[in-house]
């Protein structure tokens, strides 16, 4: 079943090490699949060179195993909330990519500093609070998720693809896991060049808004026409 | 018609991810036939590996397309105003390559700090005043040109081969595509040393202009001996 | 003799070159076999490409050479020291990996500010003191060793399998070479994003010792889950 | 004629593109041959691939060009003042390496901070004073060499291989070009792992400098014994 999406996420968890997004099996991609409702996961600690469709695991939105005998990402929780509350995604990757883990581990928002940034996040790529005591050691990997819902309570995730989970580390969506993957390569790209910056200026302030708006939509929505 | 322009274009932008330029389509390179004054260009949205001789476009000045059949990268009118106002340059380049483009969100120029610098750009690579609103939301490309070309009112392009764009990136150019590439390479390695050298010495002035010139004359101009 | 522990000796100092960890021959891996109370080092000074099986070095606690016509690997008796007094690990690895140096270097424990590191290590990652001058003059590689295991007088060796020697360079162990060098990796990316995290935020404190925990036995001990 | 020194030359230029210390041809490796005070040198401008045994040139100390076809390289004159200078020396490699030459932008020392810089350099790598006026106008190459050498007129070039030019790059060398080109690599990973531990703590200071002695004569002179 899936067989499509199934290859999808195959080849999207094989792009991670190729893209330099993770160390070991640090990293993983899901993706959903709206007519069913079902996702599909990478397994548990399984190295990506190895991995076969086979391997994948397929699970409903209340995190049953409906299809593989490995065990699921342990992080499948908070694959599953994104896709609950993120209306039109339909691909979700977890990394530690070291960029965008140094932003987590300082526990700050990324902000728009250049067009590269604008050309994919319409305003700062959030971070967000420290979790709870009780969030921590009660259904760890579900609060995670719904930590990330609340911090895009008054933000649109189709139009900032990315958190930052504090202390953590990032994840990203798109409307396929190939394009989450992508938005993950493009983070990481990001948040090198915003550290970089901030060295140069540490009193940096964000970009010009007009000018995020203006590339953000020239590649983005009905008006789009860039492709560099 | 142009092959030889051609030929030097598809190699030009196939050099940009060997050099480690850019990610994804992030960067096009462009080149000028001052006989025909038609310009050859990447297309827009193609990937470098899949790039043939036969997807590159063929305008005009004016920006109509003379020959191709696919569109013309989004930055063609920023090329177009470079070739009108540089006299002598045969080939335009533009990335977001990290170091350089993190000093251009930094909204600094480049000071000369060593004779690596000065081995290519006689003085400061300069960053570009901050776009306007209207300039932004009109002809947005055309206009990224002419700042460009405000900004070397009283500088000469052809011993400034580079620009950093305000909250964007990097502009490169030189006698052919090739040279071009070459000093967009060139000017990553400088950024870096440069941001490097400031983390080393927030204080650092610019290197002795009498070292800069030189450097910069031994391997440039009618006296020129250097070849290392 | 002790065939199988001399592959698993041989294949993680090959992968010191493969993981970046090393320069040169700057980086030894030995294992340790419980049942026979005997050592397998790397020898000294030949490269990693060139090694055989032939070449490991086997020697007792006491460090005399039991087997082998190469010299052992100068820091032999810091890695005995270790194998002596942390009960239970299997493999010692020397690396200057070049961020967790850059710690070592500047005299600092490494602190826990996210999950990665919580992952592998329930506390910071300690740096030694400075080494007194009749330690350095006097069986200096064996007092490395010492200083070693007095910074770890209140610390459990199994839940930081990592030490920066002061002035130095790092020391990793595991319950075998492979997981040794496992945490060598892991160690180095933690060193950089630490690094990172503190040029973005120098008044970063530690994580939060809930979400510390959290993520050490989720992946440790008899109530583990995690494989992601 | 001096076909090994050649074979040795050419291998070592070769290394450079291999080990990252150049981009394009910024680099060059030359070897001196006590017997005929003879020395090889790498062409001026010529691709470290496409070089050949043929493309080398020989010169006597005077500069004079003994053998060869093509421009020895501009940096010739330094070189030959360094043979001159630094008894026992028989190797000299000049990279602009980018580590190391953020250090001679930044007109700084490498102090000794860990027993990665003890093990090669018994004491700070030396930036040179900024040079003069005429130095630069008149003899520039060769007055490179000459301000190298009143760096160490209080200091062994024996034990410590390597200088900072004063916003320019390093000079290396050895017993050969083969050990010239190590040093070079060492420097930059030192020059490295240095900033970092700089970033880390700003307030640093040297090394304790029994700690530098041990790992210095532990690998250099009579006593030595140490391969790793």
């Amino acid at each position: 079943m899936l067989k499509e999406l199934k290859e999808a996420v195959l080849e999207a968890n094989k792009a991670l090490p190729k893209y330099g997004l993770v160390t070991y099996t640090w990293g993983n991609v899901s993706g959903y699949d709206k007519d069913t409702g079902l996702v599909v996961i990478k397994p548990s600690g399984v190295e990506y060179d190895d991995m076969t469709i086979d391997d994948l695991v397929v699970v409903n939105l209340e995190g049953d195993i409906v299809e593989g005998s490995l065990k699921p990402s342990s992080d499948t929780p908070t694959h599953l909330v994104l896709y609950k509350h993120f209306p039109g995604i339909g691909g979700v990757v977890h990394t530690h990519s070291p960029w965008a883990t140094s932003w987590a581990q300082a526990g700050k928002d990324i902000p728009p500093l250049g067009t590269t940034h604008a050309d994919y996040f319409n305003g700062p790529i959030p971070c967000t609070r420290p979790m709870k005591k009780s969030e921590i050691l009660t259904n760890y990997e579900l609060e995670t998720g719904n930590v990330i819902v609340e911090t895009f309570k008054a933000k649109d995730p189709n139009e900032i693809p990315s958190v930052l989970v504090h202390s953590h580390a990032p994840f990203n969506w798109g409307k396929d896991p190939h394009e989450a993957v992508h938005n993950a390569v493009v983070l990481e790209e990001v948040a090198k060049m915003a550290l970089n910056a901030f060295l140069l200026n540490p009193d940096l302030s964000e970009m010009d808004s007009i000018l995020l708006e203006k590339h953000f939509y020239r590649k983005h929505g009905v008006n789009a026409y860039y492709g560099q």
